[in-house]
């Protein structure tokens, strides 16, 4: 069932609660409001050897396109624990972060990623469940061609250009760019 | 009402939904998956003339107490629209964000902070509807015992630290605080 029919059935509608200035969603039967906020992606760029660590999209969106380690942060983690969780979920890496390389908004998915450089803390990678397949690239090996979301394609970017440093400001969206799938994807 | 007593009313049960790993807040009745995940509050350190912007907080958790102008994220924003909205809202301020300051976890309560730099693009402030009162402090004016949160302490000090730098990488919770209010407050 999609979450537009369990709200349907729910019973859900948008209304503007007292005291709020923003419509929300709020169950008409029992008053319960659905209060709905960006969520948090955290993810990394992982190095070992001269090569990042890239996965294979097992699962929707984007099955069968190259991605990094990444995911939604789950409560009560930080967000460098939650990269380091969806590294050890998505590839069996064990990561060590070295700084934030990115803070990126796509506000037609309300989303905020927080995106780190980091390198293997062990050699060894393995695809866990929401990956097809894992693998080590050198810079031009890179599928770039069939990364699942615009944002990997900016990491992949943006972490070359900082290459060596870790003082630096992190990155943000390129300019004029908010994170939306053209289409054919030409990211 | 608090949230404990609509979700208890909405007869919502943890329990983990088929495909997922974690247990969610599942409606009995309808199925409908209350997913929560870690909220993200934006804010800003805004500078004017040598002296910093802070709000008095109107409303409760901390009322009386003062804060940097900060507030959830609103859907379909990027981060730095959000913290230029709470600034407007919190202070009726007008502010260019200069660099990304911190950015904080805080597992207990499930929120990440993106703290930004900044300056008041227009000299005039007034309090918002969450504000008792604005105004602009001095570093060695700064109420330091009667400020909100942990966090706002952490942040004074650490746009301190970078006085006149814009090239740095943002500051994380000093080590081993997780910005747990202190009884009585020792922030």
């Amino acid at each position: 069932m999609s979450d537009d029919a369990v709200q349907q059935k729910s019973n859900f509608k948008r209304s503007v609660p007292e005291g709020d200035s923003l419509e929300r969603m709020v169950c008409v039967d029992c008053g319960f409001i659905n209060y709905e906020n960006p969520k948090i992606v955290v993810g990394s760029v992982v190095h070992d050897a001269g090569k990042i660590l890239l996965c294979r999209r097992a699962i929707n969106p984007r099955k069968g396109f190259w991605t990094l380690p990444a995911g939604f942060m789950e409560q009560h983690e930080t967000a460098m624990a939650g990269a380091m969780r969806e590294a050890w979920e998505e590839a069996t890496a064990k990561i060590e972060i070295e700084a934030l390389l990115a803070v990126y908004s796509i506000p037609r998915l309300s989303q905020v990623q927080l995106i780190y450089r980091a390198h293997l803390a062990a050699p060894e990678i393995a695809p866990g469940p929401e990956s097809a397949e894992v693998g080590m690239f050198a810079f031009d090996e890179i599928p770039w061609k069939e990364l699942a979301f615009p944002s990997v394609h900016w990491a992949l970017g943006q972490d070359r250009e900082v290459a060596g440093q870790t003082h630096f400001p992190p990155f943000v969206n390129p300019p004029g760019e908010f994170g939306d799938l053209k289409d054919p994807a030409g990211l």
